[in-house]
């Protein structure tokens, strides 16, 4: 391809577009995504909300105050949410709402001093010049570890779409503890961690992460067969919980979106769209049928032990093969590729652990996978991986994930529609069967304006409790006092306990929620001041501080107590490489210090007891006043310490 | 000072500290601030709230329902919140406590690009490698431009304290647009613009920006005079509310802290803490007096007109005199040192332009000076400056801030009594002349728990409403469910419509809140879609779409129209400079598309009818797939393009 050949779309010969246009759900498209757009089209300003000093009317909201956290109150859940394109993943109380903390995985916070300091730069990797490697990032999707089929309050696991790396996080200080770079993947959408031992009973608890690679690249991609898309491939990949090391890779066709994983351990799945393996976005809607992908778990392991593997470039990582070709006969099958209609978006299984919903998006479908079929496919007693499929519930346009409650019932996102559909999976596999009485939807609800996650509360474990769904959507246009182009989005609380959905609020959330999970608070144990001894520079007496020097290297120890550094000054040189390292050694509980230096581009926070520390050149001479930026004292103003450079 | 000098406090003869240990200030730090931390000392995990799925009961909250916004209604108020330590601007709703926006000014933000794109990096200032020279940013006050002595809705002005940087933000788009790092200051506390000019009765609007620094520095600050503390000062500045340039500096004695702008445009004022010019913790809370600061706006611009000024190092921004000693007699004094107890800390003026308050910090009182009685000391009849205090009611411990209503109240965060209190600025004059009578404290209310900065619906302008008083407070500890060492801080909503004032909200905030406005919705005017013609640089057709070679030197062309980009691929050569401009032609209002690009560390938006562009070198082979990050469509998963790197 050269540049001429390059030409922009509208002079395009488009045949897959066109194609595309006719289909049934473009016309969904055209009559409901895209006029929810256009119908505020051209308008620049948005009109002035009229100014009222009358108190709210409450009209519209049926049980005023019940949904309502009162002040002193608490929230009776914790709702953890990926950041999208923010590269960090937060915290909020529900009903209530509100952010409780933002955890920074794989973007900057200058707060924290995540990306600054030397131990926030150990776990994001560094450049050479010992700056961040990435400094951006878009969280997919966040989910806990599990033990006993529910959450055990110890790890979270995010995902980073754009670089290809898995964060974890730890739940007693909320803080990320480890980032691993994928090899030989681009676009890491789904993650899901396993939740027992596919073979050993004794390990009812998560050891493996899974993690879906969404585009396809040249293996290895450094340079070669760049212009032929049939060789471009991707892979599943599975890490190891506690070490964070990638344990193995599936190499397959097609690419992974979301990811889920079986109760029992044995099966991880993967919704597939672009089976056709377009490299052009006219050639990725064109099959009528994509798949979920289900990998049999203890199978590939036994593959890896036995050596029948491949490694990729440069990486050591045992590679096995999960393509269709190679694994047509089922009893020794790695992988099954089971049919599902049009480019689906989402698979969640349910909480009994029976059944995966993969939903159709071009396709107005939900598709229900019978967990035992799979099994009895890899088993060779079931002659088509179809016929796993054991519903297919037309629920409306768009659909994309599905929420359960405790109840049988299915909660499942319409992107087209802009509605949560509750529908029934057992009347659905009845009404699959021929029943014609069987009544699969039970009730649709509006939200604003386009939803893609939604989940419920504990409902992506075996404690699902029917209480709340939460819509994470795009698009709130309207819903909010408006504050120039970029608008929040909306996470939507439902509350899904009675026969009928109810909206109880519309929560603003910065761009973008694009996952999330719902935890009933008492499984949350967080710690609130850290361990001295976790830290293994740590000062751990004022009177151990001072500046020490060794050649041009010189490391400046020092303690915080409210409201003062241990050290009312110190002195370094011009070109020495400084390394502060700082402890607070305050004990409360919320008495946080920080240190910010002028003109160094430092900043950083020390939690109650924890150690920090930054590297720099002192490359200017003069004074420079370090100072506590986190308010800890009515003497916070006067925490500061004057760094003097000589010439 | 050598190294082996610089020992730890503990170890370090401390008078300074003996001294302040036996005044009643820290008797009640004793008593409020540190104990309310200490009771939670060794606590370290904090227990476990019980498990309930009770609805929440409301018991504290008497008018349930009154404050909240229910689904699909607006907020009456938008608040605007410095974000402390985390170098940005927020935007919420009231009453609701939503978080609408955050705007990226000091910081790095991965979703917007702030700090990726060029087009940020110009306004942020780069290194000479092209990255921005700094990641953080410290904000402390925003302040929009007024007309006729209320909000004009036009811009936003908010400080960075690290490095001394004003940062203007456009109301329209809600977006940081100039950044001026200000010459020879550090620490810059506090900024406040003029509402009208002080001469020309015909300029009723905002021209300049007030910039006060804290921290007193040799000047230049280039290694000189480093051991001398006498020889540190600190400047006034004045920077041009449209140029953004610097328009004059004072030189003074003491610190600034606070900076507050009166009503018809003749006097900036500060506090100042550390008038004793202390270079130690210990040494700055010695002098019982310490001042409040008035520059003579008119005289000090005669001054630079006539050319007494002075520069300081490389900055030729005009130097005046503003030091005690050379504006001892008041007809020609361009600066008026009004004395105030003890490190005080916040001065607010009233709506009707009359009075400042200026709270003590470490004194229980407010000093209330009145307007008219500086400007009769700067004609020469007033004999002390200390008479310009017409009250001085003993208000409480730890007194900050101070916001107004409309009925003549202030109310005045209490940092150590963790109270609001309500009292009459009138009955407090009355109470100084001697009228035992007089009923200056009207109400107090506990707050959670220790209140920083405080203020009124429409507080700072001459339509303060009387409706609603926030309180940004530091240590929330048990107000919001445990999410780790380091807590959210809490914005608490005070109805203050009714003669006892009424707590009716807790609203979680990340660090740090450090200070907002409320303004009445009906002000704010925003655009929600750009003007194309507003980028030189803008692809304004999908036909301009292309890779233009010129040497090593590739400009990409492209533009997004939801779902695709105009380029489904482009092709560049290892070791080219890239740059990619792209243009959202969409005109849909809220339809943002993004790009990122895999191990090339970008990733940034475009709103509707805006253009951005970044540049890189393509130093790495292969085949990466552009993105979108902002989810714009059904088929957003399918809106990609393909950059390929050809070795």
């Amino acid at each position: 391809m050269n540049e001429a050949k390059m030409k922009p779309v509208g002079e395009m010969p488009d045949p897959g577009r066109r194609k595309f246009l006719n289909t049934a759900a473009f016309a969904g498209l055209a009559g409901a995504g895209l006029s929810v757009g256009l119908s505020a089209c051209n308008k620049e300003t948005a009109p002035a909300p009229a100014a009222s000093t009358a108190p709210m009317a409450a009209a519209e909201h049926l049980e005023v105050g019940k949904y309502e956290v009162a002040p002193g109150q608490l929230d009776e859940y914790y709702s953890f949410s990926s950041g999208g394109h923010s590269g960090e993943c937060r915290i909020y109380g529900l009903p209530s709402g509100r952010e409780l903390k933002r955890i920074p995985v794989f973007n900057m916070d200058c707060l924290v001093g995540w990306g600054t300091t030397n131990e926030s730069k150990a776990i994001l990797g560094t450049k050479p010049n010992g700056t961040p490697k990435y400094t951006t990032g878009d969280t997919h999707h966040v989910h806990p570890s599990y033990t006993d089929g529910t959450y055990d309050g110890k790890y979270m696991f995010v995902n980073d779409k754009i670089h290809g790396r898995l964060a974890r996080i730890r739940m007693d200080t909320m803080e990320t503890d480890k980032i691993t770079e994928i090899p030989n993947i681009q676009g890491f959408h789904g993650t899901f961690p396993d939740k027992r031992d596919p073979v050993d009973a004794a390990i009812n608890h998560t050891t493996r992460v899974f993690c879906g690679a969404e585009f396809s690249i040249p293996l290895p991609n450094d340079g070669r067969d760049m212009e032929d898309g049939s060789k471009y491939k991707s892979l599943f990949t599975c890490v190891d919980a506690e070490t964070m090391e990638v344990r193995w890779q599936a190499l397959i066709d097609g690419n992974c979106d979301l990811v889920a994983s079986s109760y029992d351990g044995k099966l991880a799945a993967t919704n597939q769209y672009n089976t056709e393996m377009g490299i052009h976005y006219e050639g990725m809607m064109g099959a009528e049928m994509d798949a979920c992908l289900f990998f049999n778990v203890a199978r590939i392991e036994e593959a890896v032990k036995a050596g029948k593997f491949t490694t990729i470039g440069s990486s050591k990582v045992p590679v096995v093969d999960g393509t269709r070709a190679s694994n047509a006969d089922p009893k020794t099958a790695l992988t099954c590729y089971v049919p599902i209609p049009k480019n689906p978006h989402g698979v969640n299984i349910s909480p009994d652990g029976k059944y995966y919903a993969c939903s159709g998006k071009l396709s107005p479908t939900a598709s229900v996978i019978e967990h035992a079929l799979v099994l009895k496919w890899f088993d060779g007693e079931l002659p088509e991986a179809r016929e796993a499929v054991v519903a297919e519930p037309e629920i409306g346009l768009g659909p994309l994930h599905t929420g359960f409650d405790n109840k049988g019932n299915a909660y499942t996102t319409l992107f087209l529609d802009s509605q949560i559909v509750k529908w029934n999976v057992e009347a659905a596999i009845k009404s699959f069967k021929g029943d014609t009485a069987a009544k699969v939807v039970l009730d649709r609800i509006d939200v604003h304006y386009q939803p893609g996650h939604g989940f419920t509360s504990m409902g992506e474990t075996k404690e699902s409790d029917g209480r709340y769904f939460v819509s994470d959507n795009k698009f709130s246009k309207d819903r909010f006092l408006p504050v120039g182009p970029l608008h929040a989005e909306t996470a939507q609380l439902i509350d899904i306990s009675g026969d009928k959905m109810k909206l109880v609020a519309d929560h603003s959330v910065y761009s973008e929620p694009h996952d999330s999970i719902i935890i009933r608070r008492d499984i949350i144990k967080t710690r609130q001041i850290y361990n001295l001894d976790d830290f293994p520079h740590a000062v751990k007496d004022p009177k151990e501080s001072g500046v020490f020097r060794d050649g041009k290297k010189v490391t400046v120890k020092l303690t915080s107590q409210a409201p003062a550094f241990s050290l009312r000054e110190f002195k370094v040189k011009k070109g020495d490489e400084v390394t502060i390292i700082l402890t607070n050694l305050d004990k409360v509980e919320d008495l946080t210090h920080a240190m910010a230096i002028p003109k160094y581009d430092i900043n950083f926070i020390v939690n109650p007891q924890q150690t920090q520390s930054v590297t720099f050149v002192a490359d200017q001479p003069g004074v420079y006043w370090c100072y506590c930026t986190n308010f800890c004292h009515a003497l916070h103003l006067e925490m500061r310490s004057r760094m003097i450079v000589e010439a």
